[in-house]
């Protein structure tokens, strides 16, 4: 069985939205094993998507639309689809019922155009809508089953996976499950997680591996097809041994983790607090931590020290320090990350200082980066060399130092 | 002219990604007068890819692809291309050069399938790219142009408009020319605005204007057309003023302008420095102004004080303080803008002190918000009351505080 999405609007067509109802469809499909082969997006306009339909249904099984069931004289697909499929459009009294009664309770007086909503595909599912007016619908023609949803994520979402997800359930012959996972690394570029993996990439059937790469880390999806969940999440597992057999010192977390939520799930389990010195990130790395909820128990807090009066009037770095070795130096990343983590009381100090860019500082190149981390017993400095611009070298940098936190609690 | 935007990418139909690219070229090209008919999304498959593009030669004049550039056998976007087009790949001396520099600078081995990023289907124009290792291209054949840019938006968005734009424009035969202009609004709703010069949106036609609301701001996009640009522009200037006579004072900036950048320009023009102590934003002001190069000219840097021992230890505020009105009130923000601004010795010290949630603090709902501005003079302490998700409140502290600042400098 495979899908193809077609999302109607010329509102997507004019880059005013992004098209994130294909995204969530997909991962919705991906999961019950149903192949999507196709997204696309065509404007308000009948001929132009009775064109994209003509063409979806040489080439896929399911079709399933988003967008254009609203009130106005823009909103067609479904007169579309009841034209291509020579289909009448009848009232559907309860969905009619629940728009009055919509407009009853918002106290606003009900349109004209408002009962245009409540018309249906004669002979298809009606899929209620519990976040709005627009009711979705569902009907099979010649072997191609046609799913109509409304555009707005918020009343599609719940559609979908409340009434039209049973619905292909339903009329998926097999019942395969899938079952996939995603492992996540850091400190590895994708070419050579490749190459490393380049035999398991090459002869794999099922499970799937999927690598992707993006803001300087990589992920690998596997997903596995089996009749029973348990059996699909053995390959899994047997996969991913392999994989971390060969690359297991780059793989951080699974799934949603990102560093930083990996960061304070490390920070609470050993009890540990943090405090940053900040130069180079300029408050990101903090700004990122506190992001999550709770984070008061793990972050103490710690000092953008962007200008060198800072590092020395509330950090305390000596001026002969930033005078001869610079502020972008191993010994200042080293100060800093004491010095932040004495005044702030917090378990793990770490400072970043560096060299962001685009212009050279202290006569050192855009990308010149050091990481202080220190923990009262020892102090590390890690010296690295990024490159790209200068969100992509404050980006990296952060990571840089969440990886390594990582990696000091994981030895404790 | 119209166009079709085909995204090459496995990774949205599993929907890992949202298809962003399209969003954003469809937006480059309506200003530039180019109509986009269709977006379609196809996978790393060479069968479906050949599809795709044999139907977007029946029906686009322009056909731009985004992904499938990098050095995996899974990209294959120039390869299926060369074929349907009977090309040949041929190497690209700049580009090798460029990805072994790439190697270099990073210190990394280069390996083998890099090379394949910069092979260039022959005859083509080399698009460079400035944040990245895969070049991209741009070539006309049968009347029919096609540009080829790779995935990553932080590579794509400036090859577009860096050497896909010029390129397009070289390409277009209508001497119409377009002019627009993003009108940049915080502090007033969209329904309002549009309640306000609901007239003026009512008799539009050149200029078009088409309002947007994101992220706590509004904006107007004016469009308009005329055979010649100064006399388009002046379309443009009367109905800005038209709009400014109504509200004007909620405008803070044009086009590309956020608040972030208008606030470090005024900073700059007034000569006048900053700091900030973040206990609510946990770094993100700070973090977002350093973001814009040239940043240490106007900031001088901050506290993170996301507990109150550091809000004690490095911003010395009063124990009384912190147990009788609490962190989150008036007197705090006051004291914490003050006192940022002495340590840091800035000309304005800003402070941020609330209530992000999910959960209360100090029996104060999520939302509520305290933002101090002292410089020497007087200090300011707004109080408010924002709704929201933990994110959303910090962005909209972060963007008050910017419009807050940026008033207090305008009435200097």
């Amino acid at each position: 069985m495979n899908a193809e999405l077609i999302a109607v609007g010329s509102e997507l067509l004019l880059g005013q939205i992004a098209n994130t109802n294909a995204q969530f469809l997909s991962q919705q499909l991906a999961e019950l094993g149903i192949n999507v082969y196709f997204h696309t997006v065509v404007g308000d306009n009948a001929e132009r998507l009775q064109q994209a339909v003509n063409i979806a249904q040489t080439r896929a099984d399911i079709i399933i639309f988003t967008g254009g069931l609203g009130p106005t004289k823009d909103d067609l697909t479904k007169e579309t689809i009841a034209h291509i499929l020579n289909r009448e459009l009848v009232l559907e009294e309860e969905a009619l019922r629940s728009i009055e009664a919509y407009y009853a309770r918002t106290k606003r007086t009900m349109t004209e155009n408002n009962k245009k909503q409540a018309l249906v595909l004669s002979g298809s599912v009606v899929l209620k809508n519990d976040n709005g007016m627009a009711p979705g619908m569902a009907l099979t023609v010649d072997d191609i089953t046609y799913i109509l949803l409304p555009g707005p994520p918020k009343e599609m979402n719940p559609m979908f996976i409340q009434y039209a997800r049973p619905f292909l359930l339903g009329k998926l012959k097999q019942h395969e499950r899938i079952e996939s996972r995603v492992l996540r690394f850091f400190g590895i570029g994708e070419s050579q997680l490749e190459t490393e993996i380049e035999d398991l990439l090459e002869r794999q059937s099922n499970p799937t591996i999927a690598p992707l790469a993006g803001d300087g880390e990589v992920t690998l999806r596997l997903t596995a097809k089996h009749a029973s969940a348990t059996e699909a999440k053995k390959l899994l597992d047997e996969t991913e041994q392999a994989i971390v057999k060969r690359v297991g010192q780059y793989l951080y977390g699974y799934n949603e983790d990102t560093l930083f939520t990996k960061l304070m799930e490390q920070l609470n389990a050993h009890k540990k607090t943090i405090a940053a010195a900040e130069s180079l990130t300029g408050g990101r790395f903090t700004a990122e931590l506190t992001a999550i909820p709770g984070a008061s128990k793990a972050v103490k807090g710690g000092v953008v020290c962007y200008t060198n009066e800072v590092k020395e009037r509330v950090l305390f770095i000596p001026s002969e320090v930033l005078e001869t070795a610079g502020a972008v130096s191993e010994q200042c990343a080293k100060l800093l990350a004491e010095h932040v983590r004495n005044i702030c009381q917090a378990d793990i100090g770490i400072s970043f200082t560096g060299v962001a860019g685009p212009d050279l500082l202290e006569g050192k190149p855009a990308g010149t980066v050091y990481i202080g981390i220190a923990d009262g017993r020892k102090t590390e400095v890690h010296s690295l060399s990024l490159a790209g611009d200068r969100e992509t070298i404050r980006t990296r940098a952060i990571k840089y130092g969440c990886f390594a936190v990582l990696k000091r609690l994981a030895a404790l």
